[in-house]
């Protein structure tokens, strides 16, 4: 994949339809390259949008193919305004950038502004769990991300970026079906899993006539370039850290579909019942779905076999797994959140943000997917569930970081891949689980042969 | 097919969402049954539309089908409702009616109205074809299809319900490339060719943030059942006749697509050609592209092979065929827009509707196809050009009857297929493009054999 | 008041904001001058419209002062454009027309063309009572003076067009009292009582953040050149006569406060008096209020004694008396939709046009006020105390004939006053009452002496 | 004024139609009272809002004529909720607080929070007139004062709010003129010429079909309980300071009119030449019109002398007098805006804030109005002009504090009268100047008798 093969072009951007408005000393630190300016942050971030619809899951590749692009902020009569140079020609119908497109490159601006510019509360100054939350609401807040007065009614959609044809149509199918039932869909932004539902709701709400339907797509800077949105994506939002991202999907979401999908699908999955299954958390609602196409059974009953083994049965009650009903899917979910409407009501908590949940602050604090922290992870059935499942979590964010993020993947080319050691009865069914992900081709997008990133110590 | 296997719902309809709202009289008018009422008409377009979805195309099957479905119009405190019964359950998600599907009712019942009710000119007074056009305007202009303000960028898209999937992969694609450079979408309301690039542009203006996207369906009473109106259709008109649905495209529209087809594809390029070629309508933009995938390359090869022998080298100069360039159409068929808006504004016409081209009364007076008048067509290269575009239009619109529309379907039964005659040298090419569409299966929905409904006599 | 004195401008306009899209038929009726032609008319409803905020109440006056005025209709690229030529400077702001007016223009338009163009039925057939009705609801329905969905809370405000500063500040304060409750107003369009109420809403509606309040003026061609429509409403209709604006006002509105006012004021009083003694409205809820500042107490006790004597005790109950206090006139006008909802919705009645009311053909037929009609009148407490309100509104409806309309005003200078005769037990008060009427300078804006119109045999 | 007296109302209010969105810790902070709780700020400026439409212009007396006041804040299942206790019934209509108090009151809770809570860079550590500015900024754009591609057309409106009946009508004039004109308005909030504009601009406004017309009102806690919001700004910003509101007034208005006023409208104008005069700011154009009827050329020739006298020629030239001629007033601001916005465009500098202005320091540091500061304030023209416009504008700022502010109101009644010293050359004019306004009661509200708060010694 050469340069020379790729065709770029350049524009000036005005933020028409946006609604940023910064600073001057944002716009300057926005400007700032240097060790700590937020430029080439912003500009990995930009041209991980500008790459939307091309199928590239690989942050270095993607960032090498195309050196020359730049993008620049000016400050404008009527605002600022993006130049941007030498960017993936897919961006542009003729010689305008798509309109989407435009709006997300806004928006990463809006989120980086935030996240850097000392608006808010520093990153590192965030020491309890109810700053990181404070900071998360207004990180969301200040992202548009609330309105008042929206019913519960958020759909997040969990699943693989790399799913066969039939699980993408099934999960179109699913996205359609929540959509003629007036639901909006939160995805993590990328292709496959997080595309589908979104393209299915969109006709659904067409079909029913919704304005306003809601299409949120929430990443993260390390990931976007792996899982660019997809430009059915209405509202972009880039949290500072994948941590964040995870809890904003559970604050903000009112219900989660869980689709297919490897490493990432699984981080979701063991985030969320490791939630879940905090002794503080039992009363409250939270529908969790797990689904596929009938051909998909397999991975649901590993997955289930996989939970049964390492968090037990008491986990396996979370969630509800439906096999090839994408109408069933939508009826559960949202009589789910008519229950979730029902105790916010009556706990007289907020539609707009799950306040009420207790996360732990091991789901909170970053993990950093060093080698070093890899082979620290303590994978026991000594620790409470809840515990055992962030660990979990953690090993498999690792993966992931190896699988697709920039920085991960140049640690692994340098170390060679994560050791990750534990008890062999959480060790063995790890392996088995890992095993399947790579037969059914669930870590990297087909046509690359998949290297793994991690050792098994059992 | 029997109505044990077909399950229905029944169900009371506001008009919410509808801007109809109708006078007593009216009201009453529509509630009669027997002879003149305007009941069993208006019972079986909303048949129609509540089939939307399904693959029938034939009219009377579908009625056949749901023999108890029935809906009555109700005067109520806010205005009217509906009362149906027995009505396809498909047109409902869980127990509600698909929003689009209960807005498609109500146009139904406001062209009906329109049409029956005396509110204009009643039809059978409108002698000169000065009178036709300005019924077509009127009723046009009851059903909002105009607004002021809005730029000359309505693409017709004309071509088969019965298409293959590749085709309407394609057709998806052109509609995506039009959606994307801003332009909206009319077709004749059916699956096929006349769904796909609804589809296609509803997901680009989503890309492109378009506002008030434009899906406009033109059906007529007799073809609605087999081409029933695609849910994506956000503006449903129903014209009177097939000569004022035709006349409501070219005028309302101001660019055509045609892809690959049957004999209603033919019907209408034979039209849009015949009043091209007339001689007043020399110098009037049109832009005019057929267009299709790589695999039917053929099929527009035989068609303009028909059109030279048939009307000849100058009628060839009047469209443009593109193979496999969705991109390509899309910028050409902007390119001509912009002609037609220059040409517009040049000559004080409106945007809205197409006052300077002149149409023949041959092509504007009703054809009603009975075996009589089938056999009476001259088919002669005695005739001007634009004549006999106009007869080789009217044996199409008979075999269209003949195999999907109710009374023609009856009226086959009865007393076997239409016999044509004509000039050999027009004959034979006319049989051959025939051949090809029946075994192309062009001429209805794959899966029943095709039984000719017309004997061509050289 | 000569010509020279007379600032005058000239423009062209686009339809900008309006709704109105004519076909090319219609284009050319309005052009036409002559005998038929709808030109004159046009320029006269044209010309009282740009003369808004001017005070002249006078037609002939009007029209003398500006006789080089003009408007022409243009057919255009985006639609008409209108050509005003020699128009009071005052319809514009340095040199635009006010969009108010500009707006007015192209309502006036649509309802000339609908009411002569034949779109719907002829007036001149318009038989039965019923007929009558259906006409004015179509013409309403094409006026857009309809919308689904909206609640019924149009409050009809009537009274004199010549009232003094305190009854003035009084109408505004009704108006400020029924806009902070959620009522829109409806009024005859011109100063005065007409325009306080809506003034006072605005302001109101602001307050209490009402989107889309309406300010309906409801007119017709011969009282609009003295009663200009005010700039503040927002819907305009200019219904073909004087007895079709009344039945509008009836069916339209869902209550009625009346304020002082003089002739014109006490014909509309005796129709709805007429109207609700119908023995068939006798359980239709209609509210009716009479209010006016503490000094008005006078004017309200002489009206309700002149109902006394005239139509007696029954007629009284169908209005109460508010002296003095706005905020009860609107407590009491929001009960009283509050049973008008109640009402329709039990009797599944519209809730935008009240198809129970029974409007007597006396009411409904035009009125010619020429000497001989004025003089066969029968005033007698022998008729049927509808009847006789009947013959009252003519009589009434003759004097302000007499007094601002262009044809009254020269069959008076030709032929003298009218003379009215009648059953001394009704001569008397009404005598009585037009004295009152004289002298408090209700009959005529102030600075000109007014002339009796008519003289009273007893 | 006892409590007897007053009528008093509660209820219960939830944000319909308000855009906030408060996070928990958020809510917490306002509900603490004590020292460092925003309780009793909110308390105070909600009771300001709540007097609406009352003539009061003394904080004290506001806050002592309901002591039973409360406002309190519920976390609620969509939102938040308020909860009011004992407030003025004026602020309902019957049992409904009218909508224009409710949003109002959640605007000074939206800035209330965000001034206190620590969201952004506290008050305290706004080190440099930078810091500062970008402080304005962040507190406007959080106040959604800003929206990009809005035009340069927002009209400041500074003048007494103690007027005249003929000022006041003037004032009415001059804003149905801008709004005319499509201007936009900008006032302080409360009665006289900051009621008069608006409401002439809303009338206007609809005349011309604006939609969105802004009638913002920028205040601080202060000076709200003297100057309640009237009950047509549909935007209200309650900036944290005297001095932070005066920077707001003039980056974010494009233009300045001045009418007739006391101390407050001095220290206004005294402001804007201090900053127009600085060398820097020498070439920005900021159309600055004084304005008032005939019977106000006196009052203005004072004030040009006094000018003349203290700030000199040059300062004159900064700003234009207009004499009775509205319609001028809005013309020349149109032009001036003009200008406004070619100069932004050609210095990219942006519509919605004039980054450019050049604010000293002088301008920005609060100033604290004790006895010891005003005692000290040098007033000599051996200072620069600019420096000697920020001391006077100081002057009488603390004599604005003394006639309306609690605080101030307190210090006089408990210490007497602020002495203020200076060069006889700016103290006898100055002298003048204050008696004409004590002559002409623009101190106080008429009906109270005004003693001064200050003496001055030559």
């Amino acid at each position: 994949m050469s340069q020379t093969t790729r065709a770029v072009k350049s524009a000036s951007l005005s933020p028409r339809g946006s609604l940023e408005i910064l600073s001057q000393q944002e716009v300057a630190k926005v400007r700032t390259t240097g060790q700590n300016g937020m430029h080439e942050l912003f500009r990995r971030c930009a041209l991980a949008i500008l790459n939307t619809g091309s199928d590239v899951d690989n942050a270095k590749t993607l960032l090498e193919a195309y050196p020359n692009f730049d993008i620049e902020l000016e400050q404008q009569d009527r605002g600022i305004k993006l130049i941007v140079k030498n960017a993936p020609a897919e961006a542009f119908v003729d010689d305008d950038m798509i309109a989407s497109t435009r709006e997300m490159l806004f928006s990463a601006l809006r989120d980086i502004v935030y996240s850097q510019s000392g608006i808010d509360t520093h990153v590192e100054n965030l020491k309890s769990g109810k700053d990181i939350t404070e900071y998360v609401f207004r990180f969301l807040r200040n992202a548009r991300a609330f309105a008042p007065g929206r019913e519960p009614n958020l759909v997040v959609c969990w699943g693989g970026h790399s799913i066969n044809n039939r699980e993408y149509k099934y999960t179109k199918n699913v996205g359609h079906e929540l959509g003629l039932r007036g639901m909006n869909i939160c995805t993590g932004c990328g292709p496959g899993a997080m595309k589908g539902p979104m393209k299915g709701a969109i006709i659904a709400h067409a079909k029913q006539r919704v304005q306003g339907g809601r299409y949120l797509g929430v990443t993260e800077p390390g990931i976007i370039a792996a899982e660019a949105p997809n430009p059915i994506v209405n509202e972009l939002v880039i949290m500072p850290d994948i941590e964040k991202r995870l809890e904003a999907f559970v604050r903000v979401g009112h219900g989660i579909v869980i689709f297919p999908g490897g490493a990432g699908t699984a981080e979701e999955l063991l985030y969320i019942l490791g939630i879940l299954l905090h002794p503080e958390n039992v009363s409250i609602p939270f529908p969790l779905i797990l689904t596929g196409p009938k051909e998909s059974e397999n991975y649901f009953q590993e997955l289930h076999e996989f939970i049964n083994t390492t968090l037990g049965f008491e986990a396996q009650q979370k969630y509800k797994i439906i096999i090839d009903n994408p109408a069933q899917v939508a009826r559960e979910m949202a009589q789910g959140l008519h229950d979730v409407r029902e105790f916010r009501i009556k706990m007289a908590d907020a539609f707009h943000f799950n306040w009420l949940l207790t996360i732990d602050k091991a789901f909170q604090q970053p993990f950093e997917p060093s080698h070093e922290n890899m082979a620290k992870l303590e994978l026991s059935h000594k620790l409470p569930v809840h515990t055992l499942a962030a660990n979990l979590r953690r090993a498999f964010s690792g993966i992931v970081a190896g699988n697709v993020k920039e920085q991960g993947i140049r640690t692994i080319e340098e170390k060679g891949p994560f050791e990750i050691n534990g008890d062999p009865r959480i060790m063995e069914p790890l392996d088995r689980l890992l095993q399947a992900f790579v037969e059914q081709h669930r870590m990297k997008l087909p046509g690359s042969k998949y290297e793994p990133c991690y050792r098994l110590k059992k």
